[in-house]
């Protein structure tokens, strides 16, 4: 197809189309005269994938080339090049300057003991690792360090959530695909949980909590 | 205390605490002299809720302004005064200007049947309940409108973790401190959750594509 045709099926412009080949996020089309290049289905692809990576994902230019380099990279296994795709959209964490009272010691320690304890096959240095005893160090800091009791609560309810999540992409999702899908179901997933929980807790908050306000306020 | 102290022990400036009284959000302190208002317990707490309000919560100071008057109205029940602190660090969602392929309609009704289905104690309109319609049509756009068959795996989830948030409050927050502590819990509670999950996907990456890597890349 021509460009035209690419930037109707992709919704992308013709000169951002332009500027990411001049990016080398996607290859080039196959010149049919000196100005005038045809795309393929493989390019409608890449560049939903990389408007996946840009708009839902968040990841700068750069992050989007790190991603395409492990697709395309024909030696890295599936599960390495999904642990780079799910590196890439973990929110940075605030870097911490100092730590005074030791929190962040403390919570990095208890996040390695925690996937230890689990026997995760996942690494304490992990990006998601830090953000976790990032978290953890902030609740700390709040007066709230005694949620850490409550993580492996919270582990139970996100192993049983990867579990669904890999099963979806395991009958779902092609391999071409699995990038893609993965940066996307990580990021909406993410929302879906964060708005699932909050609906819980207005669930929770009435039993809990209701009774009291039907005495306090029997008019409303 | 003098302004000073107050300043010293919750880290915020003179001149900031100034505005927040300029604006409505801190109480003045009491006059002791023409130029010297002496403040107290109450203010170091109220400057604790604010700073969680703007700074983790990631709200406005309109916003701030909204929740402390919902935790100053003496005739609001405390489901509701939480309700509006849950409501109010609910991210905004991306307008939608227009619905072409009735993407949004469907997923407003499969989130309305889901909150009937579970016998949920919320209302479909709750801002967490147009976030979680507004991701699952963002799903069907990118081709996996599939995953709201998993919807109730991951309200599985969330009641699970709300569960537990309710009950951590219920042990260890006093009155006074429970919007503070619902902002700073919905807030960092998303952050762990998040991390959690990408975790766990990378031990259960491991397990469905390991061995695969493995025969694929033995040398690595």
């Amino acid at each position: 197809m021509r460009i035209g045709e690419l930037s109707r099926r992709t919704g992308v412009s013709v000169p951002t189309i332009k500027y990411y080949v001049r990016e080398g996020l996607l290859p080039a089309g196959r010149l049919t005269s000196p100005n005038q290049a045809s795309y393929e289905e493989s390019h409608v692809r890449r560049l939903r994938l990389i408007r996946a990576l840009l708009d839902v994902g968040g990841l700068s230019v750069a992050g989007v080339r790190e991603v395409i380099a492990a697709v395309d990279d024909p030696e890295r296994p599936v599960h390495k090049m999904l642990g780079t795709a799910a590196n890439l959209v973990t929110p940075r964490v605030e870097e911490r300057a100092d730590d005074p009272e030791g929190a962040l010691a403390a919570a990095r320690a208890a996040v390695a003991d925690l996937i230890t304890r689990r026997g995760w096959r996942a690494y304490p240095g992990a990006p998601a690792a830090e953000a976790l005893a990032v978290a953890l160090a902030a609740l700390d800091d709040v007066g709230h360090g005694g949620f850490a009791e409550v993580l492996d609560d919270y582990a139970d309810a996100a192993e049983r959530v990867a579990r669904t999540d890999l099963d979806y992409v395991a009958r779902n999702v092609d391999r071409g695909e699995l990038v893609e899908s993965v940066v996307i179901g990580t990021v909406l997933g993410d929302a879906m949980f964060a708005a699932l929980r909050r609906i819980a807790h207005i669930d929770a908050s009435g039993r809990v909590f209701g009774a009291e306000a039907d005495r306090a306020a029997p008019a409303s």
